[in-house]
């Protein structure tokens, strides 16, 4: 099984912390191919950044999807996975909605923990999106910047730590979403020191996407998420137009 | 992997037919041992019987889950979840819950379908208490028989598409889900006659059972789910007693 | 007027508790029965307690309800209570319900008030299973032991009391429901310090059931809540087998 | 125990209508006295006359409840109901309100059935201010002229049985609430020819307020629904101005 | 264009604050009328107050819309919003809803404040009926008497800027509704000292107003908000009896 | 006052209407400038399209936002709405957004009518993401080819009536709102025919950006929607790169 894992920011960096939280979580027999943005926002930290990476991943998976099993977004905001699942014929997983699904089974409430405080917000509207508002236990916020995450790794942790117990203890928490690409890594480091399950996204995404290319499900051919088919676009890289373009 | 498949009500043909969809479905290194209740309703039917299942059900899981590595629940009211979830060391996966969280990465809204024309408020109950009901297109219901089921399956397919087809056009159902461990077999043999995937709670819950399992996560040490430990209970199996009484 | 009082529980002195709260609730000429449970936990404390108590509350009815006029359910999850409801002829109303219910008449939220810590997320469910989250202004839990409630009642007091105070003074609660059969009694006690409403579900549940069984409203015979009839059961008390199985 | 039945519009039929029901479920001790507005809509039939009656509804109580136990509100869109719980200090009960109250324990959702196809959403709104959404399968209107209520009561029997039926068979309501205080009467008539409870909102307010009484709740002191107290209003009844003037 | 302004309670210095406002925010060309209540509370501060200031409403815009292009409600409350617009045949603007809805446009939550301890459910409440309460991230209340308002404005500023903070800060209001005409011509004064827009609801509703009566939008001749016509209300005066009785 | 009429899509004909539309409400003194995307979908029938579309709009107003006093978003999707508040400091309004808002003021439940049965669920979810589904009396779709849009003005007229017809008879709909840049002139000309106010989106977005432009409101300078400030973007336009760079 080939696994393509899509960061479409530009930074090398956050598609390696990606890379390796997935390998730590795959099964023997999956392959993993890590692919970064070329052009976009280096970092996606508003609202504004996610709109413009939407082109960014459309443009990543028309040109690394064909011949892979299926897609996990390496992106914390599930950047474009409707518009994805529309386009492709194997399964894509976002990995914030994996790693509500997945900790739908271990707790009746999951808090969610992210990086910059306008972000809370976003991360809010998009568990809404899912129609998984019950499910949330709280948003929290730490404000490192990226010198800081590597920088004082300890330091970074300490936040994180923090804010984790903050949503078990404050807001009920009974499993906690590291929320952002660079945390990924985090989880099973940070695992003992914490009394409820830390859900990393990119390992929750990865075991989906292992259950649903098991699941062998054909695709809609009707409704929202069905193939388009011969649509037109222009001014974008030859791969992307040719996924538009091609018929049902 | 070894995964115990529970059916609390009475009859050996449900849990078989369970058994066979989670074959299908199963990866190759998983071992599945089905077992079937001792005492309660010889089908679950009505609130009254899904409640006196839920005995059943503890009962089972403290007689067969150890030595395994996680548990379906073989009923679609994916009765006494959360208790099990309290009670055992390793993940519980619900065949109805699994199929709308794998319903919800293809599909933005799941019709689902059950067999009992008063069973139509159990499941719709069931969605709320996921906090899944803004992706539930629809519920329908048939009425069939066991009888009918089995005496006349030409009849009773055509009945289930019938129903998935109204979920389609009329519900706008981007997906359906067959909730019935009876239908669980169907789903492979209609899916080519319906334009939507058909998720079968059996085979989800295999898949997603399966990439938890994968994915190590430790219990909650508090909250709600986490073990109550050292529990009176009496009157009821030693098994159970035991697994009630047994130490945090 | 004879009305069924049923705690499941194996615990005499909560039966006492149940029936004296009822006592002093009850109009002059309703005769008042109180059982308790023979099998199933002592006290019930998590999900996988009630699971097990509701083959406990279904047995007792099925043994004690011939001959009332309706039923109360003297267990604060309100255990069975739409379960007995198909299969009784007669009123059946939950404690938690009933505070809910009549609380609606005289406050806009309603603060809730349990023990055990674990509790909170259990009786927030409850609450959205009635569709009255929107009447809820939280949730407070106090965390004593049996032997604390018996042996410190003045601590006990002052606990609840300080609870109810945080429900109305950071929650805006309009009234305050004591959940917990063991608490029943402390409403009368502990009212005239308290700037709101004390509600005490036993209290309520009398007057609801007094109530319904005035209205004289027939079954439906159609529907969820409609008689089974007929249904068969195996390994459970003739009594209750007997109520599975009568005709409709 | 004595209720007073408040009809603030200027119809003494339907306040006869109104007391007709109210005395076949009172309690054999219960006293009824029942008022009709002096001023504002004839009937009222929109938002507008709504508004309007609320004024009427706080003159008759500022004028009959003082030496009542309980007021009944006998107008189906509970007209001024939380105003009056301010100002009295007996308990105030909507018919509609109990209606849905007392049917939330015999149905898992209600359907309403209520006169004037412009009237669908003044009750979904009532229904919703309530927070009982969740509760209600649906609503469907007639449109019957008052004469035609009274000058032919087979067809407006008919057209009730009829809109009851579509409320049983297309939404699944399990209960039928009749609301509108002209066709209170017709609940006990019509009933045996529904397969669900039918629910008659004048009828569930005087049992209601019966158990109310009962409770003997205190009022709360404190939030929305306290007394006010000492508030100065001008250009109304002088029982009314006094009523608002009188101190906490 | 000619706005009128309409406060049914009868103290003058709030006409007069609410005209202040109105003219701040009206554009050039745009005329305002601004009439006060002649009976009624002398405040709004209580559900009761708002009840009988329904009549006020009416009574003030029967008698003083004829020749306006648009009403707007001077009343925090919306004081009989949708009664005005099943009557008249103009926009009707309430100052709240107007605030919301503008603000809608700038900030995905917005926190409200007013004054009144008792107030805040009340404005929770009417959110609600608006469908809005996604959009509300939280309610502050302050308690100043009039006297405080006009006589220590120093201090009332105090207030108000320190509960518009604690908005932004504990509730992450991304702006922030000032909800009492009294304090409308706050905002414009404290705007400089709060890091998220201020809302004015007096401001916004001439705004919308105007922007109402250029889209000159027909009236519904369907449904709920269509004219009702022809309705016989007494004991009130001539101007509103006759604006019920005059036909569609 | 200058208002930039974003069309992020490449068909000068979906300009040209939106224009129209927007002068037939425009205030006399409001200049209009319409824009056209320069790559991406040729039409947005899609999340796919859409997805891409939103690094159109930034595009867009990135080049041509400067000097203007507002902007409105020309697409029924309202694509990159709120990424378009956080990158400006001037209103920008949605037109769909638009149309709910203001129909809020004359309707209790609008219904929504657009073009292409696939697109239906895009815009519940985009109505859903306002908050405002309470408010959203049904969805409508037909299915037209822009040929048959241009070349057959009456049937697609035609088409629209009943569409139209069928929110107002059978979801209760108190307005329509046409959502499609393409449908925006028709609600002028078939207003006559239909009983409720027909909403078309870009006269409410010009009306609603006049109203914000006229309040005068400043950014918040906290929060999800204020200014990023100096975020670095590569591969993008050079006034995109800009718009991103910019200090807060």
């Amino acid at each position: 099984m080939k696994l393509l894992l899509v960061n479409p920011n530009l930074t090398q960096a956050v598609t390696d912390a990606v890379l390796a939280a997935a390998r730590a979580r795959a099964a023997p027999g999956t392959e993993l191919v890590a692919v970064t943005g070329s052009f976009g926002p280096a970092v996606i930290g508003s609202r504004a950044e996610n709109a413009l990476a939407q082109h960014g991943v459309l443009d990543l998976v028309a040109q690394h999807a064909p011949g892979c099993d299926a897609v996990v977004l390496g992106v914390s905001l599930d950047t474009a996975l409707w518009a994805c699942r529309e386009l492709l014929d194997i399964p894509v997983i976002g990995m914030t909605e994996a790693g509500l699904l997945c900790g739908a089974t271990v707790a009746t409430r999951i808090g969610l923990l992210t990086n910059g405080a306008r972000m809370g917000p976003l991360y809010r509207e998009l568990v809404q999106s899912y129609g998984l508002a019950d499910r949330l236990a709280g948003i929290e916020t730490i404000t490192l910047t990226p010198q800081q995450m590597v920088g004082a790794p300890q330091a970074a942790q300490d936040a994180v730590l923090a804010a984790a117990r903050t949503l078990v203890e404050r807001d009920g928490a009974e499993a906690v979403l590291l929320a952002g690409a660079a945390m990924a890594s985090m989880a099973e480091v940070l695992q003992p020191q914490l009394p409820v399950p830390l859900l990393d996204g990119v390992g929750c995404a990865v075991a989906l996407a292992q259950a649903m290319v098991g699941l062998r499900l054909p695709r809609a051919r009707v409704g929202s998420v069905s193939p388009t088919g011969g649509r037109a676009v222009q001014g974008v890289s030859p791969a992307l137009a040719q996924l538009f373009a091609r018929p049902t």
